[in-house]
């Protein structure tokens, strides 16, 4: 296991996140489980159904990531444009994938048959591979380091069940969340110290209002388990010393 | 009113986004919001909390958009940097706000005071205006095109509240859903004949699997509404020569 931080990216196709529609839920999905991996979202970008935004955010992010991530946009329909958009970006043509073609015809024999519209799933960019979906027909892509995913959540999970344990990582970043009642701004140089006094780590404050109350949990994240304990004792040492009651797993 | 289209753009500026912890609801908010006020959401970015990054994002997002949101980092711990990156952004100086300061001497007047962490809330770019806060003490920021709001989506509820009606835009985009029990692979090729057929009309469609189930909602959207009463009409004849069952509303 290398020390090296591995990076990913992710670009979230959709008008209907853009609109307010749908509730985007890939992204912390995505994010956990890459942290699973060994792997860090980097950075996410949202970008409507429109093939020249699909190719800025992919040729860019692709560019400097280990991994980049689509996800929406890989359905039957003429606001799918997903792939043909991926094509552009990497400069290679589209063909309709074999093994995709085998796996639709054998989804759609008990629903009516592999349509024109249908067939339009098994379409991957030249020199892609499948990522198996076990949910519905339609196989998600992998092509380099970009991996082409539904964007229907559940679809998407399966497709991440599919992929767990195949890509290279580092060391996921491990965490440890405390919570007080207090105004994060009475506190705010105290985290600040401690995040010093601790080469490694993030202290990250996530103030919240509850039962009327002000409080706040603070998540203490690296990559050695030793390094998150140490500075979680400290930072509860010198919470406790400054008057507040600590809960342990916050609040 | 113009009929030009206004863009928006949103940074989303957050680790606990991007490590999955936290499921960000701001972007939906501030989309639903925007659409209000004739303005779109056309890209989002999530980074982390990250000088570069945030310099990166909002430079390019703010040049091609009539407005940039950004949401988050602006507390009074040591990982809120959003004030500071932003000012690096446009090249000028972080200030303290006379008004801020103001707001936040009798905010905490009754809770403890203003202590210095907590006058870092009262920084803002060189040139900026307030934008009111009704819900916590720490104002948010305008200055240009940019608007730095809150990251706790109640507060930047507020923040969005008190910059209603303010901002130029153009016409709203409409939008009617109808429904049907379909897989939408069954439907494609008519779904992309029928929004040819009406230009300014873009349909959406969204599967779902509900009740063990394959359905699917169709999206109609257009600035204008007999445009899109026309194109949901049709949408429904031909659904209905098909053979399929249209609810109004969307399933």
């Amino acid at each position: 296991m290398s020390d090296r931080i591995w990076t990913a990216a992710l670009v979230v196709i959709g008008d209907e996140i853009l609109s307010g529609r749908t509730q985007d839920k890939n992204v912390a999905q995505i994010a956990a489980w890459l942290n699973v991996q060994g792997i860090r979202l980097a950075e996410v970008r949202v970008v409507a159904d429109v093939e020249g935004a699909i190719v800025e955010a992919v040729n860019a992010l692709r560019a400097r990531n280990d991994y980049c991530f689509t996800t929406g946009g890989i359905g039957p329909t003429h606001d799918d444009i997903t792939v043909d958009a991926i094509a552009v970006a990497l400069g290679v043509g589209v063909v309709v994938h074999p093994e995709a073609r085998a796996v639709l015809e054998r989804y759609y024999e008990a629903r009516g048959g592999l349509t024109e519209a249908r067939l339009r799933m098994a379409r991957v960019p030249e020199g892609a591979e499948l990522i198996p979906n076990r949910m519905s027909g339609a196989p998600g892509i992998r092509v380099g380091n970009l991996f082409i995913l539904a964007g229907v959540p559940h679809i998407t999970a399966g497709m991440l069940d599919a992929l767990t344990g195949t890509l290279e990582g580092g060391r996921p970043v491990l965490a440890r969340t405390i919570g007080c009642w207090v105004a994060e701004s009475e506190v705010a140089t105290l985290l600040g110290d401690t995040e010093r006094a601790h080469p490694g780590v993030a202290i990250g404050s996530y103030p919240f209002f509850r039962e009327g109350r002000t409080g706040a949990n603070f998540v203490v994240r690296a990559t050695d388990q030793a390094v998150v304990d140490a500075c979680v004792g400290d930072l509860t040492a010198r919470l406790s010393a400054a008057g507040f009651a600590v809960v342990e797993g916050g609040i």
